[in-house]
């Protein structure tokens, strides 16, 4: 196995070597679009199965909507059409025929031309308003919480692995409500849904905002949003919740009759989150060595790995490690026994550092002499000996303090890389030298945000839902505001 | 609540209003596209949950692939793209622009058309074998076992809910191997593992077999599949593993150095089923009442339904119905309580039966007093009362008889529609009067199987695993014959 370029030496570079050699996913021969493999579609099993679990908690139901959006229902929302118009795959034909002048070659078949074309969904608001329009009659209709898990297409020029691919994987709901307050308290309640998800699940601290009206979904009201930091000082926009009001209604005549027998357009929401999640997860906990998973997504939580010098000592260490493998799975626990001996133990050592596997049990002879076994956590690198007799009570503890640790650490990182800044030298100097989040005064002006973005590619983020009331004056035009937002550079 | 139309009235008209009555799915505005509403997707996703834990249980992992395939990869296994051609999705253009002449309309931008067509999946041989070449070099890499969920596109001309889709839902196994014959043993397990799905969770008998050349998978060397009967006597593949031999392995280029050093080919299965699953269980099983779901696949197995006439009953049935719920719940059964004031007991008992629901409890002031609760059978519309307080063991009993006899009922229809006939005469009465599989000697060629199927559009559905040698003479051309194949129409 070849080492890992180090985070310092290229943060970009590591993360592709990384979700390269840890068998998570590759490019395709597609242009733009990822092979998602085993071992991270596992990692990604494991996000869709607690969120599914938390949506349906929260009253959701899943189903299910065509792929294909027709262009003239497309177009029906402006907005969200213009947002999306210019990065949509086309179905124009559904025919091949072969090649009259190249025999084994196919063509598109010309007479095959679709009367009107068909849009692969980036995104279903409009089949799914369209659809609405047709269940919705009167407020008894109302709420509608579905949820839906599926690909989509957004044709993206600078691909990257997880963060940024033409084809990707998320789930998104889409809600409907009689009243405004209803549906903005959906939306509020889907950030936080994610907010915990994000935190108790991914171990990954998050800031809770709403986006300024040029970073606002295309069709939105309001957008907010989760924000996280990356180890290199750059922020993530790791999931988003819209408050549509009543825009999709509008655009697809979608009414309902209220308690007192008048018409009213329905108010909406959505709200997603999708394997860009999985490039947010790697780059905050991993390390030089390889991954760093926490054991609420480690497809693998425990790893056994004997070490053996004859077929006595093997069949020794097998009786053991069977018994504590029985041991941690009636726990709950998903534990691997790597007895594998095409392998020696140092490789194994590295391959499961390299996929972040949260706790190694590496078992000797010696060991088994002494009962005891020795006890690896990926997240600090920290060995220590452990009684093998109280290795089922001892791992579930275990797993629990690194899951607090890896927050911990990103919590302290993301906590000392948020820089309150109250000019506009220190905020150059300041996004230049150390990165991550800067608080900072804003005039409240798309202008000021967008010569912001031109001289330091930094963005606004979010202006954070805590956000204390304080006059102070906008860094670049001195003008007056009234409450800081959150700046960095942007995945 | 309109009344279904009956199966002897109509039975095609029947299955169309059932799937729309019962929230199953509709015709979405795409053509040919469907949307899965949130009762038929809950369906769905118990099937999914129970055949994703078989095949992780028989060694598959899951992994996502791209949905689109360049045509010059697609057109690589001539036959497979051959098979596909004509009912391909193409995408042509990656923009969409503002209609100079039509404000807020959009046209395709023929700026941004694709050097390379791409093709929405029909299915993943091609775009997995490219990749799998660069998974595979020596035998330690092998054998690869790989599953995916996803959707694929079809153009199909004529299409119904479920059962003929443009758009499906799957799974697509692509398994990669070192030898023949442990890729045949793969093709062969997963027909089983599919079989005993069928049976022990969708309470539907199958035959397995293999089919004919003609109706083999475009690419394979050999299709095995499941076959179903319908209740209006016809067929319905309801699952297909493929032997694929080396034909992907030698169109993709895709080799491994095996034990002794030398290069050879590998070889292939693939073996996949899809939400047409869903319409086989509707068809399989349901009356003219509406849906009849075992309780492996029901969403909810148990409805309670009070029956009060003032506050004082409400809230003592309330009580004692919110005891049972949480003894059943205890027990794993899925169970809802519908004490909504808005409807009348009167509906909803008719909407549980349309829905499927396999065990109605109504409870009423005078059950309480005698302790009694009035339980109601789906399947057979029996009723009959039984102690409260036996029912948290009754029940999980009662489910048990009653996907029993389901299935049951299932297979002896099957069994008494499946005619041995000897000549073309019979062959022609039976297949007209009674339809269901006939069992029949045929020569062994296509131009005899094509001639059945122009004259009477009967196909040979399979050559069952089963099947015993015999001699006789083929029911067309009376020409020698050693085994039965059994023929019928087909959905």
């Amino acid at each position: 196995m070849a080492k890992l370029t180090s985070r310092a030496t290229d943060y970009s570079k590591w993360y592709n070597e990384l979700v390269v050699s840890a068998d998570l996913a590759e490019n395709s021969a597609v242009r733009g679009c990822m092979v998602i493999k085993p071992y991270g579609y596992a990692i990604w099993e494991k996000m869709q199965a607690q969120l599914d679990k938390m949506f349906k908690e929260t009253g959701h139901q899943n189903a299910y909507f065509p792929l294909f959006v027709p262009k003239s229902m497309f177009e029906a929302e402006e907005k969200n059409a213009e947002g999306f118009a210019k990065e949509c795959a086309v179905v124009t034909h559904y025919r091949l025929k072969n090649d009259p002048e190249n025999a084994g070659k196919l063509i598109v078949d010309s007479d095959a031309k679709l009367e009107e074309e068909l849009v692969v969904r980036p995104t279903s608001e409009a089949i799914i308003w369209s659809t609405y329009k047709n269940w919705i009659q009167s407020y008894r209709d109302l709420p509608i919480l579905i949820n839906q898990w599926a690909n989509v297409v957004r044709w993206e020029m600078r691909t990257r692995l997880f963060l940024r691919t033409t084809e990707f994987l998320w789930q998104e709901g889409h809600t409907a409500h009689a009243t405004k307050q209803e549906a903005i308290d959906e939306t509020v309640q889907m950030l936080h849904v994610y907010a915990d998800f994000a935190e108790n699940y991914m171990k990954l601290p998050v800031v809770k905002g709403v986006k300024t009206d040029s970073e606002r979904f295309a069709g939105a009201e309001d957008t907010y949003c989760i924000e996280a930091l990356m180890q290199d000082g750059k922020a993530l926009q790791a999931g988003t919740s819209h408050f549509l009001g009543q825009n999709f209604a509008n655009a697809f005549d979608v009414k309902f009759t209220n308690k007192d027998g008048q018409q009213e357009y329905v108010w909406a929401t959505s709200w997603g989150v999708s394997t860009r999640l999985m490039g947010a997860l790697i780059m905050a906990h991993s390390d030089d060595h390889g991954l760093v998973l926490p054991s609420t997504l480690a497809p693998i939580q425990v790893v056994i790995i004997p070490i053996y010098f004859n077929d006595e000592q093997k069949n020794q260490i097998d009786e053991t490690a069977n018994h504590i493998v029985n041991q941690l799975k009636e726990k709950g626990i998903s534990v691997k026994y790597d007895n594998d001996d095409k392998q020696k133990p140092g490789w194994k050592f590295a391959e499961y550092e390299l996929k972040g596997v949260p706790v190694r049990i590496g078992l000797g002879p010696r060991d088994l002499e002494k009962g005891q076994a020795e006890v690896a956590r990926r997240d600090n690198l920290s060995k220590e000996f452990l009684p093998i007799a109280n290795l089922s009570d001892d791992i579930p503890l275990l797993l629990e303090d690194i899951d607090a640790s890896i927050f911990e650490k990103a919590l302290e990182f993301r906590n000392s890389h948020i820089t309150e800044v109250n000019s506009w030298e220190e905020f150059q100097q300041v996004l230049e030298e150390k990165g991550g989040f800067l608080s900072a005064h804003w005039d409240g002006t798309a202008e000021t945000e967008e010569k912001i973005k031109e001289l330091t590619k930094a963005t606004i983020r979010c202006i954070p839902l805590d956000a204390q009331n304080e006059n102070g004056k906008c860094i670049l035009s001195g003008n007056e505001s009234s409450k800081r937002v959150l700046f960095a550079k942007a995945y």
